[in-house]
This record gives structure tokens, C-alpha cells and sequence, in this order.
């Protein structure tokens, strides 16, 4: 199989303060998103830490995804990470987004698994999104 | 907490190709390297998926680290996200490097969780590392 896969390391910004403090709610989020990525899902893990974020991971068959949040400051850490090329990582970030209620997000795309010679290398390509008006 | 978090992104080459393929191996590497970091382990996930990768993960009370192997071609991508200023990423890097018989690897350290204002952004800072000689 190819080497080749598609990191997101998104920072998203102004999300909803009870969903990200909600463990439930955050793997439902995760795992529809996942789907809604054409990703094939198979196991998950989210808890609660003190005093009030949420850890959680959905394994898929195409890698993972990860978020880790801080209510209090409306902010999530996320990471989408798919190998091949049938998966929509896209689509499962923008799920994800809309679904937490975030208003910014900070992207990056890391294309990883690049073969040069005997050596792996990534590439890297930055952008910021903003997904609706605080005051919509 | 402090949203401030270290995530470094690992492209692993030159690997024991018989240990990247064996998922029970792998795991032991992630775990034992998330202790020699000063990281609390809180439950893991690994599998073989065809023909001979490895996709794992380590939930550890500072984040999580990752890994997906490629034993054919002697590559490993990995992961290793922390929040906090207690874990030692690096020294769990280092291990599993070694562990893995890795010889070249291309990290990129991203400071997560930045804020300004009212968003989050990061921060990025590359290297390259040669571990050994294939020919020591």
C-alpha cells in the first residue's frame, strides 16, 4: 500500500461550550463524521478530564481522527489523518466543524509518507477558514 | 488549563521491518515510550490491518500518540501530542525511534492551542535526524 496520507491539524475556534464538555456528544460528532467521510470506523475512545475537557480518538480503518477540548475557552484541538484516497477527510472536518458550532478554524494539511530515496519526508500547505458570524 | 500543546509529527524510515509488523510489539513500544515520557497511560488500541500494517494508538492523559506502519517498506508514520509541561515528548520519541531500529527520521514539532484574540492558531518548527548507520 501507498505511503501517502493526508494530515489536518485544525484549531477551532468559538465551538459550542456544552458540546466540547460533552463526551457523548463529542464521539456521536466524531463518528458521523468519520462516516460522513466515506471512512470505515472501528473503535472509538472519549472521556472526560478534570476539570471539564474531552479526550477522544475514533480509529478507522484509514488511519484516525483525535480532538481534545477546552470548554471554558470554546476551543477544540482536532486531527483528521487518512491514508488511500477514497476517504473525504474534507468532508468529515467541515462535519465536524458545523457540528461543534465553531466560528474559525486554523488549518493545516500535512501530506505525510513522502518518499525520497530511502527517507520519508512531509509537505505542508496552511489555511484559515471562518464558518459563520458570532453574530448570525 | 492552558491550551498551549506540543504535537510532533514523525515520518520514521529505515525500521525493523518484523517489529513495525507486529501489532502487540508495537504496542508495547508506545506504551513503555509514554512512560520513559513522564505520560499517563490511560487505555490503547492496536491492530494488523492487510496485508501486514499496524494502526495503534495510546490515549494518554496528556493527549495521545499514534502509529501506522508500512513493515515492507521499512516506514512509520507517528504521532506524539501533548498538552501540559510535565510529559517529556521527546524522550518518547527517542525511545520509540530506537526501539523501532529506525534510522533516519523527518519530525516537525507544532505548537498547538496558540491564542490571539478570539482564535487559536500554531506554530511549526522542522528537523531531520540521523539515528545510526544501516552499516554500524
Amino acid at each position: 500500500m501507498d505511503t501517502i496520507g493526508y494530515h489536518y491539524i485544525v484549531e477551532a475556534a468559538g465551538c459550542d461550550k456544552e458540546i466540547l464538555g460533552n463526551p457523548d456528544t463529542m464521539r456521536e460528532i466524531l463518528i458521523q463524521a468519520a462516516r460522513a467521510g466515506d471512512m470505515g470506523v472501528r473503535t472509538s475512545y472519549f472521556y472526560r478530564f478534570a476539570p471539564s475537557g474531552v479526550s477522544g480518538v475514533v480509529i478507522v480503518a484509514e488511519s484516525h481522527l483525535s480532538v481534545h477540548s477546552w470548554p471554558e475557552k470554546g476551543y477544540a484541538a482536532l486531527d483528521v489523518f487518512v491514508c488511500g484516497e477514497t476517504a473525504k477527510p474534507e468532508q468529515a472536518i467541515h462535519f465536524i466543524l458545523e457540528n461543534l458550532g465553531c466560528t474559525d478554524a486554523h488549518v493545516t494539511e500535512i501530506k505525510r509518507g513522502i518518499q525520497d530515496e530511502d527517507v520519508y519526508t512531509h509537505a505542508m500547505l496552511s489555511w484559515d477558514e471562518t464558518l459563520r458570524s458570532k453574530t448570525a
